[in-house]
């Protein structure tokens, strides 16, 4: 209770504050009171005035500099608010806005007290912020004489080192010519979508998979053919007419497995008869856990494959930085695509990625967070059989940054009441069903999705621990 | 000729280099030769061999550290070449690859000798290294504790910071619930394109105008409806039925024309009319010489226009930032299609502009690059009187950073012509001809887009001095 009413003391703090600069009292440039006098004047810790402080600038109200007492930013006392504008109520949107708004909506950020189980986040203290400093600086110094429109498949410099750690990396033998560099994997998935489908055409989606490229696909007007994964990955018998085939042969996302050598040729097989493209996607190829590295589909065949990367799992998702292979012949497409798309991924970053690939640096980084993750991944599990015992069957351990957790004996019915609870219990816990394109034929089970590289190994026990008090709950 | 001997010297050194490099003799890591030694070695001058190690830097095989030699980049040597891959011949692209491909390619780089007029580069040294190094050392130093995802819409600091500069630099109303932060204008182009068009609907274009819209629109599929343009802008009379108008009011591209308040009304009183949208592309708003600043389209009816702004003319074309403001009713639809696109802006930047915004050095550098270009184009305005006398007539030169020159008598037939002798004199010059969609319209004389803002006053003055030789000598 005294958390939420400091809570509640929080934001009228923020209100006031944004009341007197709205107002004028507060002016651009202005200092505002040190949090202890803020603290003072309202009877609370000075905790609850950082914290609104805090949010005001996240928020762009206040600006901080190290050290100093926030200052109100420029000119915000002089923005009046925008009259309501009245909507247009038959707006007419494209056939490409009708599908993607009719698209489910993700799901929303909460803030969970003891742990947020998400996929896809990283810890921000894994990510290597003097060398990258190090790397843009350098960067930046190597400043042109002209600012001019950079190549769209992406810098020279970082094309060539890519090809070098692709190889080094995962045994792609490919020319700079065929690399495409782009704002992280998502962007990759979407020029895919563009160049290979139209409206009306099948592609073909493990189920579960991917929601992001699923809907990236759908939305170009796409027909999802979702075809079944197990223990060998996507099933490749019968595999019907499409034009496009998007797989994780790596490490299946979500359930983890890897694609059996036979089922690979099967699927190149049937990609070279129907005419079709494999996107294939090594989201997390960096991170093996004791298994061999597995080559990517792209070796065997160069011609058939569009090969995605990202480093998304090894720096940040919010870099955007991935890159494509792409056969010869789709090269031009692909640069005019991006041309057209944004011109060409931002070139001091670009710059950056190139500079820490060519030092070693970006390999030095990728040992230390392997090593970090792996620490996470062992953690949770213990943690997961000490707490939980037989309630639970953990699959898709073996690689990547998360594992799939099936609730013994709780019937599908129930996922989403376990999230409840567990957002009750202070946790941040994913169900499996949306990343199924039909419910139909998805396991009996209550399953979740466990990401586990954002937390640090304590958080990660206590969240099992909580963890194991809620499904203890719902058995 | 000696030059010509230097540059084959050149490549001969980089082609020997590269071979070391691939045959194992120079291994990742290892230190190249100095320049000194390996001029010796060649018996060339020490230019040479920095320009031979710079063209290897610049492709990513040798690595440079300031005021060390430069090394091997690591694992290069091991990178095998690929096989050829057989192109396929029949590979099926998507109808939106077709059009994509169809659209005329842009013009090749090269590097001129005197002066390349080039519109859309900047110049290197009015870039505020330190001001943005600053920027994102601050914003890198507000690190999260987790790295996830961020808001597709844009970061809420960089959005606020944003309203309150709309408002104070161009008088726009808006709430940041409107504002999309976007990789550049060219993604918000082509965001409006994809949600706004379907194929074989109609846009409006000016003719002539800018052509990577008119290729962002065409590519969706929209039929282009060309329009002429005068000294009041667009012409609106009769406008036919469309879905969406491309225009740039405040500084007509090419033109330089500012439209009118009565076309301004005719435009949007068609708009409400066709339910349609104005897409305004404020790209250089910043510069005016000498005339009052021009409220945007938006101003006056927020619910039919969305406002595109961009820094590429600010701050750096290789940044990739923009932002559109859009109705609150479209909103939700720009954040979906943006997330499906690439998730986000890259955070780093973002935020680096949110800093430079609130801090006030933006405007501060706004005023300082203002004030250079102002210089640019008054060397480049007097040098041409001067230099071409009445060969030339001159328009467009109120705002921005460009001017449009005609040459008096001189048929379009020959525009090419003149390009070919003005890069044969050392000089970049680029004809108005692909501005136009259809060139039946087009006035009868040739003319040329004249860019300045990357060129030193007194490479202007020898560019224009050059070009009157040139133009002198077609005449």
């Amino acid at each position: 209770m005294v958390q939420l009413e400091e809570q509640s003391v929080a934001r009228r703090i923020i209100a006031a504050i944004k009341q007197r600069i709205h107002g004028g009292e507060y002016r651009p440039g202005d200092r505002l009171p040190s949090s202890r006098a803020l603290a003072a004047e309202w009877g609370v810790s000075r905790t609850t005035v950082t914290a609104a402080y805090g949010q005001l600038i996240a928020e762009g109200y206040l600006f901080n500099r190290p050290g100093a007492r926030a200052v109100v930013a420029r000119g915000l006392a002089a923005a009046p608010a925008p009259k309501a504008v009245a909507p247009e109520s038959k707006r007419a949107l494209s056939d490409f806005a009708e599908r993607l708004l009719a698209l489910p909506a993700p799901a929303r950020f909460h803030t969970y007290r003891v742990a947020d189980l998400r996929y896809g986040d990283l810890n921000g203290a894994d990510f290597p912020l003097l060398a990258w400093r190090r790397a843009l600086n350098r960067a930046s110094l190597r400043r042109a004489e002209r600012l001019r429109y950079s190549d769209p498949q992406g810098s020279a410099p970082l094309r060539t080192a890519l090809q070098s750690y692709l190889w080094r990396a995962r045994g792609i033998v490919c020319a700079p010519e065929q690399i495409v560099v782009v704002n992280g994997s998502q962007q990759g998935l979407d020029l895919c979508a563009r160049l290979l489908l139209d409206p009306g055409d099948n592609f073909i989606m493990e189920d579960p998979g991917y929601v992001l490229a699923r809907h990236a696909f759908a939305a170009s007007g796409g027909m999802t053919v979702p075809v079944a994964v197990d223990r060998e990955g996507i099933r490749t018998e019968g595999l019907p007419q499409a034009r496009l085939a998007y797989v994780t042969p790596s490490h299946q996302y979500p359930l983890g497995s890897v694609l059996s050598a036979a089922r690979r040729r099967a699927l190149l097989d049937w990609a070279a008869e129907a005419g079709a493209m494999v996107v294939e996607d090594d989201y997390d190829g960096e991170y093996r856990h004791g298994v061999a590295p597995i080559p990517p589909l792209q070796v065997s065949a160069p011609e058939r494959v569009i090969y995605l990367g990202t480093v998304s799992k090894t720096l940040s998702p919010t870099l955007r930085l991935g890159y494509l292979v792409v056969p010869p012949d789709l090269s031009r497409a692909f640069a005019e695509a991006k041309r057209l798309t944004d011109r060409h991924t931002p070139l001091l970053e670009q710059e950056a990625l190139a500079e820490f690939l060519s030092s070693g640096g970006y390999e030095r980084h990728i040992r230390s967070i392997r090593r970090r993750n792996a620490e996470r991944r062992a953690a949770l599990l213990q943690a997961l059989v000490e707490e939980c015992g037989t309630r639970l069957t953990v699959t898709g351990a073996d690689t990547g940054l998360h594992v799939v957790a099936w609730l013994n004996g709780v019937p599908v019915e129930r996922e989403a009441a376990v999230v409840e609870a567990a957002r009750e219990a202070g946790i941040g816990l994913y169900p499996i069903g949306p990343l199924y394109a039909s419910g139909a034929k998805r396991p009996a089970e209550a399953g979740f999705v466990v990401g586990y590289a954002a937390h640090d190994v304590d958080v990660i026990r206590r969240g099992a621990a909580g963890l194991a008090k809620v499904f203890a709950a719902v058995a």
